[in-house]
């Protein structure tokens, strides 16, 4: 088994973020850091839109649906959910408005999990459609927190930082250095504000044109956005339910991801605190011994970022083996480093 | 800013999964594959339940609530909830039962989003008691996936292999190398199982105790699990409450799970297929003159591993450089290499 999988944390692959977020960060990264070149031009599709190398072209395709894609199934999925409920709308019950509308405001409520209620199901037929939306629905949902996640956020976050700093003067480089050092924590915030914005558009909104008193309107907020919908209050205008297609979507997403980002801020604390002891603990004569993977005798320095980095738990024994047979391949005068003859020969 | 928050993937992070599992498994790992002992003994909290290293408990402590701690926080959660909504039962609305029953129950729907709205907070204090309640519960459900998971199911794949495997006699060692092997899979496969038996069970007892015809039993389990709770079917006897309260929280859960099992799966193929692409790729002299990360004038194995993992987007520049920088320190006699007597002098 490839190392790797077994190394996520737990949560790691909802849907499937975490190639596609890697690779993005492994990305920017190289164009920043790294002293190669051609490294940056690994997955050419994903920084320039454009594919110079078919073979990489491929390898990125294959790799992860882009948000084109997913924003493509939502529009599939809405279409297709609001033709069925609307030839079926006899079978629903409830306090009715629009056929369209009902047939996609009930198809949001559903596949977000709010489930207010106030749209029942009230055929075998129906009720089983219901039942293949909201499955349908999560996994979806799932893949856009996955997609619009990083991407909608990244542009935001200096903005925010901007204004910010707007007493003092700092240049663009300095914000997007700013921006770049506490990453998750400007993720996290500008998420967090934006929810607040949202609740405080829903509960004016709800309190105007559902004519529900203050209160009222921040617990439907509360019970939307979390996908509670206990349904005693919810969208019962035309209006409110146009409206609430676009709202409950974005807020119940917006939570979710300040869920996450959250959660991330305190991963990456401890993961800070975890390579940072790892990093200045004492290293022993054993360590030494231990630390010289390729036996040759001595700990150089590479030896020693692999040695440590394997403590930290960020690569595995499985990814050294591999890679070490890889060498040896390509190490065909068997000195122990790679020459320019050396690759010509092993790859010819 | 540490490297390792940003090159984690999106989603990787719910409460706090990350470092507790990474640090499970790169200790398993450990102990089945380095050749150096000393570093099996870094978190001995975990594996032997007794910390002989002062310093190394102490981070593990820090680095995450263990599980039990979170079970704490759970029947704590749950003690408040039922005492909280027990105080206010006048103040809420709908079909009751038992009241210490249903005070119980509504805590269990509230939390975990179902939100039927059978039994619906009718004052502002309980409609704010009920977003608090959400909000925290929800916080509380992301904390009990994040540590559940693995625990939980680690057993019951090794009892899945082997009745998949009954035909065919094979040694438990053999069963656990087909477990090690395909882990993420037998996850995937072991809680989709569970939550067909849950669902089984799930119906059954909605058409005998609740006497829902079955499909109206089928189509509450779904809207349930899903946490979607409609509510125009629920669970309204004594007895059934009763069953709910474990059920729904044991099957929500558990279909959370399933999806995040699967999200990994998806991960680990994509994962494996990128490392296998790097890994197989031809190298040029450009990379080769890229490769050799500590300027030393030839690419050792150790070299190549570092620039092939880089290139997976599994460690980034900053690891390097950092473990670069404590290398150097430690380097006294800046011979390129450590010795025993470079630490030595270097720690003293």
């Amino acid at each position: 088994m490839a190392s790797n999988g077994v190394e996520e944390p737990l949560l790691s692959g909802m849907v499937d973020p975490s190639v596609q977020t890697k690779k993005k960060n492994f990305l920017k990264r190289r164009y920043r850091h790294s002293k190669s070149a051609p490294l940056a031009e690994f997955f050419p599709s994903e920084t320039k839109g454009t594919g110079q190398i078919p073979h990489t072209e491929s390898i990125t395709g294959k790799l992860h649906p882009t948000f084109k894609q997913v924003a493509i199934f939502l529009a599939v999925y809405l279409g297709v959910g609001a033709v069925t409920f609307l030839l079926v709308r006899n079978q629903i019950e409830g306090k009715k408005t629009d056929g369209f509308l009902d047939a996609v405001y009930f198809c949001i409520v559903t596949m977000t999990t709010v489930g207010y209620g106030d749209l029942v199901p009230d055929s075998t037929l129906t009720k089983l459609l219901a039942c293949a939306f909201v499955f349908t629905g999560m996994a979806l949902i799932g893949l856009i927190l996955s997609k619009a996640a990083d991407y909608l956020v990244e542009k935001q976050e200096i903005l925010l930082v901007k204004a910010l700093h707007m007493s003092h003067k700092v240049s663009t480089t300095e914000i997007l250095k700013e921006v770049e050092t506490n990453k998750v924590r400007y993720k996290c915030l500008t998420v967090f504000i934006l929810l607040l914005v949202l609740i405080i558009i829903g509960t004016i909104f709800l309190a105007t044109v559902e004519k529900l008193d203050l209160v009222d309107a921040f617990y439907c907020v509360c019970a939307t956005i979390t996908t509670l919908g206990y349904g005693d209050k919810s969208f019962s205008t035309e209006v409110g339910r146009a409206f609430a297609v676009i709202w409950i979507l974005t807020s119940t997403i917006t939570l979710a991801q300040f869920f996450l980002y959250f959660a991330e801020l305190n991963t990456e604390r401890r993961q800070r605190a975890l390579a940072n002891w790892v990093r200045t603990r004492k290293m022993t004569s054993v360590d030494l011994e231990a630390a010289d993977i390729d036996d040759d005798g001595f700990v150089d320095a590479s030896d020693f970022i692999i040695y440590k980095l394997k403590e930290m738990g960020k690569i595995s024994q499985e990814d050294i083996s591999l890679l070490l047979e890889e060498f040896k391949d390509l190490d065909v005068d068997q000195s122990g480093t790679l020459s320019v003859s050396d690759i010509t020969l092993a790859q010819s």
